[in-house]
């Protein structure tokens, strides 16, 4: 715990980075709010100038009917399959067994709304087309998270994807997209986030993942998926008065870098060479689908720490302010490419580098 | 609903108003965020100097053990009675007919959490002590509103509460503060927040009525209680990465108000004066008890209405942007007295209220 603080620390001083947006802190919003009017009025309960057009152009871009803003992503994904277990008359989901839903959520779910999730899939790779058709037991609704965030941001083929789409149509089973990361994958698709919308009859994405927002997401679906929705974002305490803070700082950030997603996953491409060419890295997967992957160590967190920490201050550059234990001896950090990527200088990075895998070496 | 809005519309381009703390603009966080330094660390899911120097300085006013910092007080008050409801092993719970979660949360603690509510006291008065002692059905917790705002914000004698108070404690039935209005009523009870709220096992406070803020709430117990509660607003998706556009603009209206209390009550208590001096009008409470009251019109709304929009643009004082309908064929509105009232010039005032006593006596 404190090692842990002290890694953060250093990474917090550093004046490059090899991830994210840059530091969250309040000037994340001030800097947004001084491109806004004072006399703008504040969204009342769901209504009003400032919330409507955000929704209505989300809608549009996500190729969907309707969408709603959201505090956050737990609330509105728990709606989604809400309203599709009601629809279907049959409290059953699937998801993998690493979804945000089963691992991050103290079991909101099942604990409000009675919903008894199957979990499809080993923990360690992706939900499959077989996974689906092997199902034994009924369910209202297949949840899909792409990327899959906890093994590394995996994809599937788009064909596979193609595939388990067709095949939930067929057996009325309503798909669900936990798109939190949609944005940074439709450069590797080459797919607009229309066309992989289209395979789903819901959607969730977020706007402080890489849009790099104060908080805030979007569900989309057709009109009468997202008027349910709004009935039950009150229920759960979600329709606040005023929730422009976040949608002002959703647009404001979405404007500026959804252009940027293809630059990330090239960045991320370059940056995993350069970790698997390191003693005793790897990274997940090997080649990423996105701006983000899983760097892993055989070495334990313990003796990975005092490493990183070392490179913070000796390079300048912060690598990570969060290492994790993994399976035995091993450990891990998650790494997503943002604007702070393109700011380190080369040969700084190409000097952190040798002195990575020279720390690594002598383990 | 056209007249509605050209009503609303009136009172917004008014220069002076008889309530409110101003308009809800993107002004009200701007000038917040001005004083504050970009540099400032958000908080992360509920752990960091922002929210938790905020959840400390509200726990020692309210003079409970803990606090914890909500999106809404809607999450915040069904948290507290599944909390309540879950300790007694009952999912029975008393509170009034007109509840804000009775008529404002589309059944949210019923459809959520399966907690049935006893309707107590007639839809228009006061919850008694023989309401409570005349319960014929066991409850975990009552939930007290203070004061009762749909009946126009009215208030039991101090030792009523007291009363019950001691009852609930005697019989085991957990007691809850809807104190959404509480920092109002302290000037006519002549008590302290912690003296209120030591009559209570728990107390939920909001900071965007009187205070001004742009929405957010506190849930004050003893630690073990607000543990819980972390969890439940975890389920709830309302455990936000950020919180603090919320906290930091209730830390700073609540220390430029909170002293203010007095006045606005003292301003109430004139302003309904007038309002009573008029044909055809009374207030509810006749004296008020807080900053806010109900203004009866021995009207209907289609009569009112032109009214108000007429008064708005010959005095150019804003009374009210929403009069509803009342029983039979009359008409009332909800008025707050802020800092907007004591800008309004005594004598526009005086002939304002000149001229709608006229209006009304021609009808």
């Amino acid at each position: 715990m404190n090692e842990q603080k002290t890694l953060s620390e250093a990474f917090n001083r550093t004046a490059y980075r090899l991830s994210g947006q840059g530091l969250r802190n309040v000037e994340v919003l001030k800097s947004v709010l001084e491109q806004v009017e004072g006399s703008l009025e504040s969204d009342i309960y769901g209504k009003g100038q400032v919330i409507e057009e955000f929704q209505s152009e989300m809608a549009a871009y996500l190729g969907k009917e309707s969408a709603v803003f959201f505090p956050s992503g737990t609330m509105a994904q728990q709606i989604a399959l809400r309203i599709w277990c009601d629809e279907g008359n049959l409290k059953q989901v699937a998801y993998h067994p690493l979804s945000h839903l089963e691992i991050h959520e103290e079991d909101g779910l099942k604990e409000l709304h009675g919903i008894k999730p199957v979990l499809l899939a080993d923990k360690d790779r992706l939900i499959t087309l077989e996974d689906v058709r092997n199902l034994r037991e009924d369910i209202a609704c297949l949840l899909l998270e792409l990327p899959q965030r906890e093994i590394g941001g995996q994809l599937p083929e788009y064909s596979e994807l193609e595939a388990i789409s067709a095949y939930c149509r067929e057996k009325g089973i309503k798909l669900h997209l936990d798109g939190a990361r949609l944005f940074e994958i439709l450069p590797y698709y080459q797919k607009s986030a229309a066309e992989v919308c289209a395979l789903f009859d819901s959607v969730y994405v977020s706007f402080y993942k890489t849009i790099g927002g104060i908080a805030g997401a979007i569900l989309a679906g057709d009109a009468d998926f997202t008027e349910k929705s709004k009935v039950w974002k009150r229920r759960h305490g979600g329709d606040l008065i005023s929730l422009y803070p976040y949608i002002l700082s959703s647009a404001h950030y979405f404007k500026e870098r959804i252009g940027k997603m293809e630059q990330y996953y090239r960045d991320a491409v370059r940056l995993a060479e350069c970790f698997n060419a390191c003693t005793r890295v790897n990274t997940r997967p090997a080649v990423p689908v996105s701006n983000m992957f899983h760097v892993h160590f055989d070495a334990p967190k313990a003796k990975v720490e005092p490493v990183l920490i070392e490179l913070c201050e000796a390079s300048g550059i912060g690598i990570t302010g969060n290492v994790r234990e993994f399976d035995g001896d091993t450990s891990y950090f998650e790494l997503s490419v943002g604007d702070m990527y393109s700011q380190v200088p080369e040969e700084k990075r190409e000097a952190m580098f040798r002195m990575l895998d020279a720390r690594l070496r002598e383990m």
